[in-house]
């Protein structure tokens, strides 16, 4: 009834958790993992305990500790000193993956969204891009790229078509402090109805991150995003993004009827 | 009426469009991105249009095209070739954001996924593990690492933490063929319920890097993912590293009532 040999187990005869012989490095992934979530939950805001203290929290050598704790400084989630411990170095924000909303909607508890505008252009539409917001290919479209910051932080670049007609009354508003989306539904006097997007992780390319104000080759969150009003029509097509290191996309799944 | 000026647009007395003076990387980045899609929606399962022909699409130089598909290829998304042009490298598949379902459920339409199980152990719950679980700090949940391939592409390394009565039933079964998930239902006689998750981008440490068979610092989607049972109860929390070259999550979003 059982295939697996269970690697170690907690012998019956021992009243307390024993050390579990496997690769320190796999190991050390598995505390690190718990960690993360612990620190983006806000666990440690004061610091993280100490390498005992979490050796005796997960039951594992301090050594493990120690290289679970390094695996999480390169990622540069925390800092490390001999006389001052252990802290948070970055923080994180989340971002929800269960309703449409812009950024600054969704950021509105974390701080001022501010756009810095790249580019507003009117861009003949390539084929792939008429066809996805249902224009004739070479349509005049309305491009907007721009950068998005948190505060002082840069977080999101975010290039944008929009369907002509919306566009170019979208365009007659200051982009630098609204969200596309809001503006949308204020000139077309339409609620936005739903989007399809496909997210992925992809390696910053050396222009991309300078511009994000990280290391070439860091983690990005990369959103391809179509969002049509209530009646259906596709209006925005936009390619987004996000900094790996601060932005985590939170959400709710429903088993389904299968 | 309109704060911004319109960088270049297409002057009234030009019946095609003209070409674009931004900086060469930014318009790169621009065709790179609807090509990236472009490629992952199998456009171009026979190979690329030639740079004469992308430049006429995007109405844009060969040299950024030239660019732009040199973004593509450091990605390891595409190959190129003096005498055989450029074809697509990679296949991604994609993984669903909409429903609660297992990889083995959601890549059927590819291939067959099987699992190496790297690990079944009995462990003393660390704190915030015991927490998600609604269970005391240091109860014995069953620990359960897994390297998931399609075929014989390694594509998600999961760390898999099962309440107790769950998982000393759901380890009685074959877990290198079956989803943890449809084992849960079968034990439990329960169906699941729903799940919180948080995604992000991260590097890949190089011990995780070696494990998925990509390079070291490669772009890794990691997703923690708290399960419960049809009443609510979380039973099943994981620690998902996906290869980013390898899967996009695609999902819907619907503009909430705010």
């Amino acid at each position: 009834m059982r295939p697996y040999r269970v690697c170690v187990s907690q012998p019956e005869a021992h009243p307390g958790p024993v050390p579990i012989r496997r690769p320190r490095a796999d190991q050390a992934r598995q505390v690190a993992d718990v960690l993360r979530h612990q620190i983006y939950d806000g666990a440690y805001a004061d610091g993280l305990p100490t390498e005992a203290e979490l050796a005796g929290e997960f039951f594992v050598s301090r050594n493990t500790v120690r290289e679970a704790l390094s695996v999480l400084k390169n990622e540069g989630l925390i800092d490390r000193g001999t006389k001052v411990g252990t802290h948070v170095a970055v923080r994180k924000y989340d971002h929800g993956l269960d309703a449409l909303v812009g950024l600054k909607e969704t950021f509105k508890d974390y701080g001022d969204v501010r756009n810095e505008v790249r580019a507003v252009l009117h861009l003949a539409a390539p084929p792939a891009v008429a066809r996805k917001l249902a224009l004739e290919p070479g349509a005049q479209v309305v491009y907007i790229e721009r950068l998005r910051y948190l505060g002082e932080l840069p977080v999101s670049l975010d290039l944008t078509y929009l369907v002509p007609d919306i566009g170019e009354q979208v365009i007659g508003y200051p982009l630098e402090t609204n969200d596309v989306f809001s503006l949308i539904e204020q000139v077309s006097g339409q609620r936005l109805g739903g989007a399809t997007f496909a997210l992925e992780a992809v390696s910053a390319d050396p222009h991309s991150a300078a511009t994000l104000q990280v290391p070439a080759g860091s983690a990005l969150l990369m959103a391809e995003r179509l969002t049509g009003l209530d009646d259906g029509r596709p209006v925005d097509l936009e390619y987004i993004r996000m900094r790996g290191d601060r932005i985590t996309m939170r959400g709710n799944l429903v088993r389904s009827d299968t």
